[in-house]
């Protein structure tokens, strides 16, 4: 089996499909990854330059007209991991070839407009890999389990995404749905490790606990989010996130499986090579 | 000697002070590094952590209040290497805490206004570190060498450019202004790279020889705007750029001892610990 097969395998591992079961999956396992986080570590790093070298194309056929970027939607429990893959994944690719945005609780001017409005905003723009750190989902995930917005309003908004991101994707943006799947558990330890640690006390949110108690509640708008929303233009792929190096390597495969699938090609000279060799040996 | 006092060395030995002479520097010299490239690149990747922490805590004072941030200025000739350091130094910290502009062509609506103007617009928030990918001082190099403004007029921009820089530091941003310093013989190597290789041709620029025929001028425009410039508050580093591993491992240390040096302290907690750990363990 080849690299980029066992790139391809991945995604459709960890691909919602036909009777997608978020309860069913073991947040600690390592779909499409044998070995451990030894191995795993390697792996993230010999991916790198890979993955690199796609962005760098896409890069690049944006400065000669091309139209092609990649939405990469991070969203998850408080403590799934979001932060680090941002650092470890996205953070191997060239800075000026990423947009990041951290959606926080929409400003007063924000909730004016309808939901998207300020996600249309932050869409990237040709050549670039946008990176949303939580997403337009919120108001399917929180707005459902604490009622922040009115039930029948946000029964509307699945098929308002659906809609949304179908023409992103028709724009030339892939569009790439990430769930990372951390357990109850784990959580726990995450967040007793912020409480135990001074340099950590920043990271913690009394308000991560009140979340955490409607635990059961989010899983289960997940689950109706995901089976909702993962179409073939923007599908959701859950990645297990209990061990962070296998959701860094997962999602850097996904993304890497993406940009490949894209044919992104080099562009071609729009100067003449010999002549300018010429000019450059002159001065 | 300890690792410190190595990093304090580094800002010593590069920062452009009294008799500061360009013409004077090695751009194949390695000030304060004693050892090769393998060496080098090892260090590199050692000195990723600490400043990772650093940044971590500059961001973490932020959100406690605090108003501190950094802006990191990039100035080089055409091919020195700008582009490695924003992803080889500062792609090793959270992406979050960055905000990276690289400065183009001003726009019809950007040349509407004093040249300052739409760099107040990108200077870093507090908690950030701000990476200019060229920035004002465009507006003595290129625009002195190539008359792009009347003389008088690019005259008077260093003393602007001064003040400017004194009520950005006043506001609590630390500025820390880099030259990547590149021979010509080693510009030649780069640009003929772009040429020889089909996937390098996107970034190549005919211009680039246009303004290499201007090389003289330039270092003469660079050795003026860094006398003119280099002040306590913002002071200008030289880093000889020929070997790029030793470029990236100099702005990595001097980001390093900058923020070190910014008395940087984890928050205290604004919860009762113990009270949370409590809460946290009943759901």
């Amino acid at each position: 089996m080849t690299k980029s097969e066992k790139t391809a395998d991945m995604r459709q591992l960890l691909m919602a499909g036909l009777g997608f079961s978020l309860a069913d999956i073991d947040q600690r396992s390592t779909p499409g990854f044998d070995g451990g986080k030894k191995k795993g570590k390697a792996a993230l790093a010999a991916g790198a330059d890979r993955l690199s070298s796609l962005q760098e194309k896409l890069f690049a056929e944006s400065r000669a007209g091309g139209e092609k970027a990649v939405l990469l939607v991070l969203q998850g429990m408080d403590t799934s991991g979001k932060g680090g893959i941002v650092r470890h994944v996205v953070g191997s690719v060239e800075p000026q070839g990423v947009s990041h945005h951290a959606f926080k609780a929409p400003t007063a001017q924000e909730q004016k407009h309808n939901f998207l409005w300020r996600i249309r905003r932050e869409l990237p723009g040709p050549g670039m890999i946008g990176v949303f750190d939580r997403s337009h989902y919120e108001d399917v995930l929180i707005h459902r389990v604490r009622g922040l917005s009115p039930a029948d309003e946000v029964e509307k908004r699945y098929d308002q995404i659906v809609t949304f991101e179908e023409e992103v994707a028709a724009s030339g943006t892939r569009v790439l749905k990430v769930m990372l799947h951390v357990s109850k558990d784990e959580q726990k330890e995450r967040l007793l490790e912020r409480l135990n640690r001074k340099d950590k006390y920043w990271k913690y949110n009394p308000g991560d606990v009140d979340e955490r108690a409607y635990w059961d509640q989010y899983q289960e708008a997940y689950q109706i989010a995901i089976e909702r929303t993962s179409t073939l233009d923007a599908p959701w792929f859950v990645v297990p996130a209990d061990r962070k190096w296998y959701a860094r390597l997962a999602v850097q495969r996904l993304l890497t499986a993406t940009l490949k699938d894209m044919d992104l090609s080099w562009p071609e000279a729009d100067f003449d090579v010999e002549a300018e060799k010429k000019r450059l040996h002159a001065v």
